[in-house]
């Protein structure tokens, strides 16, 4: 079924200690939409500035993404993102960074997109997260990120997106802020009170945990990855990599979801392993089948 | 079949979020015999001072621990330690400690004790524990614990114990610094190059990891608990309900370890739940069953 996603499409420089990347293709919908398309059709919407070194076409050339969303704005610049990696893995810093197209009016979505059932609303201010969803007419099922600057800032536009989405992805960190709990269990419990039907918590290295408003938890570890080369994106293409399988499913009841969320985990695990998008153009659908039967066999008893 | 445990006895002052618990009783061998004793008899081998106010058969009363291990050590002081929790309940600082009858002479494992099959020694310098291994006749399946302490200044001893046990139960900050590796997957692989059959990693609230020199591999998340009131004692408990469980079932095999390790956390679980041992003594093993049996339905897919 339709997965549609928005978000950004950015112009990445990355230092981790296994190396840098420069000007590499970044950004939430990228990958995104790169993890989804291993299982379901994506609906691609972002813009760029007519700076933008990457054809997209090309990049997702053989693959099943619709880029009629995807604008071309003349006379902007695309967006830049430099982050630095520590040893652990874990701790990045920002070393640079220039919004550019991104805090320009949003992208249109294209006509022929409106009717998508699945929707992932990447990361960015809520009001314009609202803005995109209050388009779409009949969602099956909406999921979204956030970050600590709209939970600082925009609480209020946040908490009337958290009433009308279906399922909200966030990191650990992000979760204990918006609850003001230190554990996580009742954090989510909290959140979920905020209004959604399920809440996914991620906690990096140490996986993650899905609780549902009708009472149900799902805990699973992470891939345990013995190479990361380049956390980046692990977050959209886990989130890409659940909603492309809930997509493909056409389901979103409890245990649907978890053989998602088992998928979103794996797709992670071969983003890390790479820089920018190699990781997840190397591979395929038979290798990340073969990762989730390894997953299941390191986590059942 | 038998289950030997050699550890320390200790007067602990434990000060959390929750409150503070004065004069309770702790200690390695404690929690662990206490944890054990729900899945098979325990020889519990620990060493006091005279002025312990503690009656460890009225403590242990209604459970198969045997006490002939206990010595009451005329003259000697026992065994004092002070710490306080932080609000994540994962920090923890010492404020005061007593070594006092630990650093004496080791208790003397009772005759009737030394064909015991099953053994884990708590943690205490690796000499002692070669020393306290050395008088096992035959023994089926022998875990260990170490600290900070010992990886740094007595590496030589520990690497002759890791040659001689069958299974290493650390957590996350010391597999890194015994393999100098910060990836937990390569520091597994190379904590299990230094001898033993099996290395355990313990998490905290991210569960563990286990891994076979035979290349089998189990990850299990913790209990997802909502209320934790004093962690003491928790990685203890942890040992004795898997050791506690292996000794139960009789194997060794990687399939009979991946559930006694689910036990393992289960059983701890139950010990965080309240001040010192109230948690453990307040449960029963169908209450153990049943939350193993949700811990299950919460991590399969």
């Amino acid at each position: 079924m339709s997965l549609l996603v928005t978000g950004s499409i950015g112009i990445d420089t990355i230092k981790t200690p296994h190396g840098v990347s420069e000007r590499c293709l970044g950004g939430s919908s990228i990958y995104f939409s790169m993890a989804a398309s291993f299982f379901a059709p994506v609906r691609f919407v972002g813009v760029v500035g007519d700076d933008c070194p990457f054809d997209l076409a090309e990049v997702f050339k053989g693959r099943d993404v619709d880029l009629r969303g995807l604008e071309v704005r003349s006379g902007s610049k695309t967006f830049v993102w430099h982050g630095t990696y520590q040893e652990n893995m874990n701790d990045r810093t920002t070393d640079y960074v220039e919004l550019n197209v991104l805090q320009e009016a949003p992208p249109k979505l294209p006509d022929v997109f409106l009717d998508s059932r699945f929707v992932f609303l990447a990361n960015t201010a809520p009001a314009l997260q609202l803005e995109l969803l209050d388009q779409i007419a009949q969602p099956a099922f909406v999921a979204a990120d956030t970050m600590n600057l709209w939970i600082d800032g925009h609480l209020g536009d946040l908490k009337k997106l958290l009433k009308r989405i279906d399922c909200l992805i966030i990191n650990d960190d992000e979760a204990r802020q918006l609850s003001g709990r230190s554990n996580l269990v009742k954090a989510a419990a909290d959140v979920l009170a905020m209004g959604m039907k399920v809440v996914i918590v991620k906690k990096g290295e140490s996986g993650s945990l899905m609780c549902s408003a009708d009472g149900q938890t799902f805990l699973l570890p992470a891939y345990p990855a013995a190479e990361v080369v380049d956390p980046t994106g692990a977050g959209d293409s886990f989130a890409g990599g659940f909603l492309g399988h809930v997509a493909q499913q056409g389901r979103t009841d409890f245990e649907a979801l978890k053989s998602a969320l088992a998928y979103g985990t794996v797709v992670a695990s071969f983003t890390i392993a790479d820089f920018s998008l190699s990781g997840l153009t190397g591979t395929s659908r038979s290798e990340i089948d073969a990762r989730l039967e390894e997953l299941r066999r390191f986590t059942s008893f």
